[in-house]
């Protein structure tokens, strides 16, 4: 059985989670408090160096870390991967977009509002230049959502999973997503599919 | 034929330049000078919302931006992606790590020192912050290639020519990568590959 080494407010381990419900994949989970240093234990560290959450480890061949590494090893050959090979690449190119653009400013400003508590004045500059780009990953989210119902080929995908982590989740760095219709709807449609559960269901 | 949209400089571009040579996959490459706002344009931004190169357009297909998106489009089926399950999922999480992790650090501070010429003054906290982040990359680099020759299988794949486009040129940003032994005899491995050319050339 796959174990998830997993922090429940974290939206990466949540992509993860969702994907093994989804997936209807047995698993069991650690968690890790990583706000008490649990990913930087030398237990922890052995098992990925790079000391971050979601972990996963699978039977006979080891850990595999990275929330895209993990829900694309768990998602091969299922429904959550388009079968055409530019639909796929697509798909990648939503889950490279989340990581390099929309998880690093809207993850980071939630984690750093909502989980550390920090407030406005501590955060200054920081914050003001997250938030523009918080916004501006939501700018690229909404045109890609025009006239679409999910993200690649019209077929709900880890596209749509990976994205819906952060942004579902957005208000609570101070997002407001009132000026982003496409975005709300796709999020009721993600929030709508069987096996769905809350961020912070383990 | 693929038509790549590139900036020459670009570590980014330079893994899909890397790909289409060493697969001997024939493209024509149209320079942008991202520098006057190539990738801005009303014409670019239709091609790709998001504003950036690399870019690959796909014959009766269309665009695909995202480095790692394009290249294991290119790649797929080929020797440079693990044909084993967990060795691909190896791989993809060495392409999240570098995206998530190297490339924002080691590659943004190349980008302010060796092409936006910023010095130290100018970019204070910022430089301090990204130069400890990019040290900390080569750390989990250094420990992820202990023993072995290449980062996934013992077989050159997609994980060596991403980790490798920004890592070969970290001097340019200041960074010493003297500490990092296991580091620098891969990079003469990668470099040492059929195909390989270096970062500038078309």
């Amino acid at each position: 059985m796959y174990r998830l080494y997993d922090y429940l407010p974290s939206g990466n381990g949540y992509k993860a989670r969702l994907v093994l419900k989804q997936l209807g994949l047995k698993y069991e989970l650690t968690p890790i408090d990583i706000m008490k240093g649990g990913s930087r234990t030398p237990e922890f560290l052995a098992m990925n160096p790079n000391g971050r959450i979601p972990l996963l480890e699978v039977p006979e061949r080891g850990y595999l870390p990275e929330s895209h590494a993990i829900i694309s090893f768990l998602a091969e050959g299922s429904h959550l991967i388009p079968t055409d090979a530019f639909d796929r690449a697509r798909m990648w190119h939503w889950l490279c977009f989340e990581q390099y653009h929309l998880e690093p400013s809207i993850g980071t400003v939630r984690f750093w509002i909502s989980i550390l508590h920090k407030t406005r004045a501590e955060l200054g500059e920081k914050l003001i230049e997250k938030k523009k780009s918080g916004y501006a990953s939501l700018d690229v989210l909404e045109e890609g959502l025009r006239g679409r119902t999910y993200l690649v080929g019209e077929k709900y995908s880890l596209a749509d999973i990976s994205l819906f982590a952060y942004t579902h989740v957005a208000h609570e760095g101070g997002f407001d997503l009132a000026p982003y219709p496409n975005v709300r709807h796709w999020l009721d449609r993600v929030a709508s599919q069987p096996g769905w559960t809350p961020i912070t269901e383990a």
